[in-house]
């Protein structure tokens, strides 16, 4: 099956297809600081969403960290992105916030978590912040992290490079 | 990168591992009834969790429909099982449930919503049920969906086959 073309809900966000890696750094009080290889993923299917994959490796132990999966939207507002994300640690997140598009290569999403919840054996996260940037083929971003007892506190930064844009359905 | 072993913690769940594909149908007071074939998969990277996608397209018409992402999880109970879930449609879900094992190739999930959160522009699911059976390489679930004002009721059924006990890092 061929991959039918982008919905034109979307097509603010189509940038994002295909795969970004890179490497980022982590750090939180209540952990030793960390660098990270990153992947992520972002394809589609001709409906109003992308589908959302990313998983970290530790850069120099090779083993793997973080993983999260979901699909970002767009509100018929067209400024307005919503991410809807499970993690692997036992919560769900939704997200949202406004991208900023000031040149055909340069983007800018704000994210703030609205709702978080978890299963019983979950991590306790109670709120995220997420600050994105691409230009010019380089996606660059900031997560701030309230949990486990620590108010909102930056945590991961990183860069990641597009190596292709690939666009197989999601 | 070779797959490490499975999580001792996850290890009743490693009859799920693999890709399971199969036909469907489904039905709600609010629709038409729709036929669907379905894809469906599980991997893991030795970390607690398993890795899950879903997908499902039209059986005749062949168009995408659902599609869900997320992580499944057992609590150190060893018989709770939790799902944490990403719908497009802007809701994620956390569901749990007891697993019960009769013999080693006859098992059943019995999961309900705790918690639903959606984006603002997002459907309204209230609550879901999902009764999944797995009996010699045979899955058969039932969801039933309490959603935009419709009490409880029976929304799919469906049966897939094991496609092979493939494990890629998930």
């Amino acid at each position: 099956m061929t991959t039918p073309p982008i919905h034109p809900g979307i097509e603010p966000l189509a940038f994002l297809l295909g795969t970004w890696a890179g490497e980022g750094s982590g750090s939180y009080p209540t952990i030793e600081p960390f660098p990270y290889r990153e992947s992520i993923s972002f394809t589609q299917n001709g409906k109003p969403f992308l589908a959302y994959q990313q998983r970290t490796m530790h850069a120099t132990e090779h083993r793997p960290l973080h993983a999260e999966t979901g699909y970002w939207r767009l509100a018929p507002d067209g400024t307005t992105v919503e991410l809807v994300l499970a993690h692997p640690f036992g919560v769900v997140e939704v997200l949202s916030g406004p991208i900023t598009s000031n040149a055909e290569t340069h983007h800018r999403i704000e994210l703030t978590s609205a709702s978080l919840a978890g299963t019983p054996t979950a991590k306790e996260v109670r709120r995220t912040t997420r600050m994105i940037t691409i230009a010019d083929g380089v996606l660059t971003y900031d997560v701030a992290m309230e949990a486990v007892g620590v108010p909102l506190t930056h945590h991961l930064h990183a860069v990641l490079h597009c190596e292709g844009a690939t666009n197989p359905s999601g």
